[in-house]
């Protein structure tokens, strides 16, 4: 009953500070887009099967199926990163926390591919979902969109809670998924305005889903796309509470 | 205590909602953002205060101070545009409606020109505020600025509830200002998707506030931008129940 | 000798127009651009080495391995595309001209395979030339870059003299190739002007050569770029009378 | 028939040349652009011809009619600023050299105003050529461009034998005239390729001319654009051997 005061205090105290032109709550509903629903596309059979794909001479490996020597906890950017490495795949450990490259970086390519689980727990937000942070702050949404409802600005492929993907080409949980990202990095100004803001380009499963699309800020669970001024940054892998698993990534530096 | 219990039920009733996958009841504050606060500049002094300049040869002269004939109420895009227009000046009528051109534009050029009242009444989203609709759709905000706080992506310049100005370089109240917009059409695809997003560059009392801004969508109060394909529109003045005025307004098709 | 004299004439005329302020001869050599030299990446083996993908569900097939009913000689854009169809490869017959798609095009992603021959002949923009044109008029450079010397904004994967790849990404002689194209139409004004001039993206064997690079005109080989409105238009390949292959070509509308 | 002969081998030098595999001489004809000629506009009377407009509150006077403080010889970049300032206006000293802002700068928004010789005098490219470039480097053109043939890319409002103004806003000879420009920087990778381009807008007397336009790369009088890596640079003007004004010269770093 303690909790629920506090809560309740936080809340009108929010409401009175609005009443004096200060920003007021916001729920995760009131960011979500729910319409158009993107268009379903069947990818060609093929790519996401196939795998032994290797990088082009000029690439980063950041997994190759061996270990996490890339990549450390994001927690603190530190520790050892605590996923599961098993049979040349990299698997989310739940409540492990995010991982990200120990490297940071400013425009490139990226190639990763992932899974969700072959078998489907839960629903909307709650199947498959994982995601892939740009310079470790804009995400690009991992989830299992095959056959399940959620908002269009949420599903796989979009750009979270911003610009949902031109089609749903999404396969099926427990296959394999492939995501080719072409990210140019933001430039700030002095006041910390976005003077060339980032763009993403993004073919999923060989189809394209986001064109040069711009992002607008941060891409939290709750409340505005936020702009805060930043360098390079690495790539950053979300742990959501789902076995959503990973493998050959690699990354190009434009 | 039972506003507490109301509160409660609402919440549990929002997560309820959430849980059968519908979306959820938004306020207008979960749209609002409130930081960066862009920069305040002063406008250089002259351009402001020069009247008499005239429209380029291939103008069309939207108002010229003398009468609305090319506009109409916005209300069934067909009655007689109900505002005043007195000493070459046009002033929204409260509560008489929206205004909109008769004609219908795709890409142009516009200058307008406009005018908060210079006594000071209420505050933040109240003082003087008006819009122009490009197309009818997308609104770049017209607020008296000038020592009015506000969520930044609601002040004079700002793409409403999208993209805050660079700077502010508003003017005084009654003091009349500038805007020089260059704005290109969105181009939508079959499937009601945004394949090239409409661009926006504004200057506002010559200072640069909006530089090839994407415009992400509709710019409703309440919610997110929508994507709703549309041809050809009318340029539309917003009468948000405050006397702000217009004048010198051209527009050049590109 | 008659031919001579006309042509001389022809060639005088125009030096006595220049002298009045007319356009000037212009050389093949002049819009050449020899520097840099687009780094040499060796693409991930196995994309280019796998067969038998297939195309997404929403994509129309332009060959696949069969037959040339999707496509006409671009002589006149109405008689059978005389090209040599073997062992599901399509082949160019040298000095049977040109070939086009049936079908016009706006916004699109395309896929297509191309070969050079195995067997290396000439030199420079001698060895496995042949274009992509996008819409009919904008090239993208096929061409066997392989240890093979020429202009940088010539040389495989570049827009036809106007921007050359980022990099190198060739495959060999007799090696199947890939590019993946993202293009999106250009919005011409009644002047005949670019208001949105044609963007296009390419990945080449899985790696990034062009980034949303604004196309400026027509790709001729001899003199500047040229701005010449047109809608809709076919996807042509280029006889350049080198026996070029190619496979598995199709096209998603955006 | 001997000035037949010369051109025969002429013309069979540059065939061997190309046979070499080596960059061919090139004309400064050949870049030109003669077609479509860009719809003349007359700009609003007014704008040009007041004097006194002041820059705004965070800009960098660059010249304020008094002196050429803030500028040097771009000979060398050290020496004094060797150009003629009387009765608050700049003047080109004819074969004194260029003059060039002594601070750097990256991504802008700039205002300048200029004036063609009253006294008519040459034609085409010789008359009130002077030039503004960017970053020291890309150059917004400067011409008398009033009932002037020259070729397209040539003209006032052109990004110099690159990219012609959408319509031609040309006030007279001995009229003022003004540029009001959007300016962003290039962003070069490690390979010397520019991966973010250099984009300009640009309004010549309150009409737009260039509406976010990709700049090249260099903007040479002879050959194609080139691209050479850069930082920060100074505003540069030229000394094109005619007498061309300027005056009210201000930056707004964004």
């Amino acid at each position: 009953m303690k909790r629920i005061s506090l809560l309740v205090v936080g809340l009108l105290a929010a409401a009175a500070a609005h009443a004096q032109l200060q920003p007021a709550k916001q729920t995760p509903e009131s960011s979500e887009q729910w319409f158009p629903v993107p268009r379903i596309v069947t990818p060609g059979k093929g790519l996401a099967t196939v795998s032994g794909f290797t990088a082009p001479s000029d690439a980063i490996v950041l997994f190759d199926g061996k270990n996490l020597d890339s990549w450390v906890s994001a927690k603190d950017g530190n520790g050892a990163a605590p996923w599961k490495v098993a049979d040349g795949i990299l698997t989310v450990l739940p409540k492990s926390g995010d991982i990200q490259t120990k490297q940071a970086f400013g425009d490139y390519q990226l190639h990763i591919e992932w899974r969700t689980p072959a078998k489907v727990e839960g629903s909307s937000q709650g199947r498959g979902n994982s995601g892939i942070f740009m310079q470790g702050i804009y995400e690009l949404q991992v989830l299992d969109s095959y056959n399940n409802v959620t908002y269009s600005n949420g599903q796989a492929g979009s750009i979270y809670k911003q610009t949902m993907p031109l089609v749903n080409a999404s396969n099926g949980p427990g296959e394999w998924q492939t995501y080719d990202v072409v990210y140019t990095a933001p430039h700030f100004n002095k006041d910390g305005q976005m003077i060339i803001p980032p763009y993403i380009t993004v073919i999923h499963n060989g189809v394209l889903i986001q064109n040069h699309t711009m992002i607008q800020g941060t891409t939290p669970y709750v409340g505005q796309p936020e702009i805060n001024p930043h360098g390079r940054g690495p790539i950053k892998l979300q742990d959501h509470n789902n076995t959503t698993s990973f493998r050959n990534i690699w990354i190009r530096e434009l």
